[in-house]
């Protein structure tokens, strides 16, 4: 991949699927539950009774889960509660000015629904990462959509992760029709004001559709991570971390910039030896032949300005002295220090979020947080002779603006007539 | 209009308006500032021999406007500034794990531009309402386009507020050309990471279709108010309060609920009669006769439910104790408490931001603030012994999820190999 692929990419909207969408979208809109049923069997191959998962099923895949597992959810819950919970903010209150108090209100979203993919891309880190600062910022009620097996059943980790975050409700529906369930409600699937997960192309561009109605997290790309690295890098360490990127899918991208040749040249040649032993190695080879790259440079600096170009997903700084280029990474969603730290650390268990901003959109976006799950409302009070000694000068903006309503508006209190 | 179309409305998108926008788009990816000299010719009917406004253009425009109004706009700079300040965040950074270190960094974004409509709509407030929050949160750059009047130049108000607001270049463009200029950049206009400020539906369209390339604020849709009055507000008050949203467009909305009877039939005594006066009136007439609402309740708290459910941009509490009722309201961008504070106040000078959530989004969105332009990247750092006592865990984690190559970054670093 050339330089400025890198820093062009992004996610290409095929008009296609978009009219796809639209039709799945509309025919929700209007025909609810029956369209969710229809999706269901042609697109799932699956013919339910019921779309809600029920208690007893619940319960079911929580026994179903090995004990050992469910501790290491409950470890993921707590260190990722941990971290989430400092992200928690304050209502604030100005009362400066005589007569005058101003302020800033936090208001938790109502109710959010939280996508997680169907099949192998099932991940019970998912429901943990999207309900954890969902629930810390106070959402009442956190719904969840994923597409059932053949046979009607959810996965059991997946669901036992539902339990263990405290999701109240999970419907077995996925694709667009479930975003779509999700914006406009049907008479089983509760509308909500926010959808958050990630998705296939046909989720992704239904998320984008329905933008505005309802709020959603991001349009998430292909995985990405960019490995910066000094001579003092393991070669074998750096290689595994890139592949653990490019095991993702095909698209995801593993860059590594380094200052040393010798750490290039070793790492190329890791590259090959662990790809013969890793499982997903066909997905993985194809991400490293499509977008895999190797860039040196003169000194670690010098790769820390390329990364601040690219803004990654992930960025290792996998040198001597982390902490010393810290403050000069600029554009990078979560940030791994030292040679002994790989990202696979976040995407589990260390506590910060792994829903991160791809596609180079880390230059203006940021970890998925509990700020994403309230809302903000500044209120204004004055006394009447508070008014009185600033209304003027409202009076002259808005006739400025050429609203006289707005002058209006003061002047029939200040004035006790309409200008 | 009927309740339900008071809970659907929102923003709805043309296709031929997408197409024309796609077209607009594409032209100037393509072409650059030659398409934009084109468009100004084309659709300002400008013939511009420069798109940037010189520094003599601001000089003479900064002298053109009158003193007294220098003062209003540095008066709104200072008290915008005083309460945005208040929402600048720190970096956190968690230490409480023998060996681990987490943390959230704060990044401005690096560069901003700002939309700012222009004929009648050229606000200044606008350029002081996106710039300062931008500015107090170290954004470097923030840049603005505006279309050109017929001679080529610009409001002196707008680019007085620019000079006082901190903003270091102007561009003479609009419509959908000014927002593909900013996304893409051309040779005279940089590419930004965020577009913020209002727009006509291209403008609108536009920022849409960019969206996830560059950032953007939101889709902002025809301006609303609510008054919740109850007997102890004056009619002529409220009244004046609805015609200055009124007033905004003919797509407006201005409702008013209030539990006396007595006052509703007044206030619509005093829309009558201050509509022959109003210099908009015929604006303000279409807006309240197709968005107009007087709704009678039973209590105000009951009042405070129907709110929620609009969840109305501007929210008045026109009520003896506002401050009673100001917990229960969960969703409106900006909430005015107490009879004496209208909410054009608010448009201008009290300090919290005018560019709030429309259409009903406040049920997940805030009003623009210091947040919208900073973004923030989590960090990990763990020591070798840390992470051999969680590296099961997440080896673990990532087998169960079926991701060996994420379970072999942690076990060559924990147990030396490849599992």
């Amino acid at each position: 991949m050339k330089k400025e692929d890198i820093l062009t990419r992004g996610i290409c909207f095929d008009p296609e699927i978009e009219r796809t969408v639209d039709e799945i979208l509309a025919s929700v809109r209007t025909n609810g539950d029956q369209a969710l049923y229809e999706y269901n069997r042609r697109f799932d191959h699956a013919d339910l009774s019921s779309l809600e998962v029920s208690q007893e099923e619940m319960q079911k895949a929580y026994k179903a889960v090995a004990s050992k597992f469910l501790e290491t959810l409950k470890l993921a819950r707590k260190n990722i509660e941990d971290f989430h919970r400092r992200q928690v903010r304050s209502q604030f209150v100005i009362t400066d000015q005589p007569g005058v108090v101003l302020g800033q209100k936090i208001t938790p979203i109502e109710r959010v629904g939280l996508y997680v993919p169907g099949g192998t891309a099932a991940y019970p880190s998912t429901v943990l990462m999207n309900a954890v600062p969902a629930k810390l910022a106070g959402v009442q009620e956190v719904v969840m959509v994923t597409p059932p097996n053949e046979d009607g059943s959810i996965k059991p980790e997946v669901l036992a992760a539902a339990q263990i975050a405290g999701i109240s409700r999970v419907f077995k529906v996925g694709g667009a029709q479930a975003i779509a369930a999700l914006c406009y409600g049907t008479k089983t699937i509760p509308r909500v004001d926010k959808i958050t997960g990630p998705g296939n192309i046909y989720v992704a561009t239904a998320k984008r559709r329905v933008y505005g109605m309802v709020d959603i997290d991001m349009i998430a790309g292909p995985s990405e991570i960019l490995v910066i690295a000094d001579e003092t890098s393991k070669p074998a360490q750096v290689a595994a971390d890139l592949l653990s990127q490019a095991e993702h899918d095909r698209m995801a991208s593993a860059v590594l910039v380094t200052d040393s040749l010798k750490l290039a040249k070793e790492v190329q040649e890791e590259l090959k030896k662990q790809l013969m032993t890793l499982p997903r190695s066909e997905i993985a080879r194809t991400s490293m032949e499509n977008n895999g790259k190797i860039i040196l440079t003169d000194s670690i600096d010098e790769a820390v300005k390329i990364s601040n170009q690219i803004a990654p997903e992930h960025l290792e700084l996998s040198v001597q002295d982390p902490f010393r280029i810290l403050g000069a990474v600029k554009n990078a969603g979560s940030i791994f220090l030292g040679t002994q730290v790989p990202e696979a650390l976040g995407d589990y268990l260390a506590g910060p979020n792994h829903t991160l901003p791809t596609g180079g959109t880390a230059r203006f976006s940021s970890p998925l947080s509990v700020d994403d799950f309230v809302k903000k409302s500044s209120f204004i009070y004055y006394t009447a002779d508070a008014l009185d000694k600033i209304g003027d000068h409202v009076i002259d903006f808005a006739k400025k603006e050429g609203l006289d309503g707005h002058a209006r508006a003061i002047s029939v209190r200040t004035k006790g007539e309409l200008l």
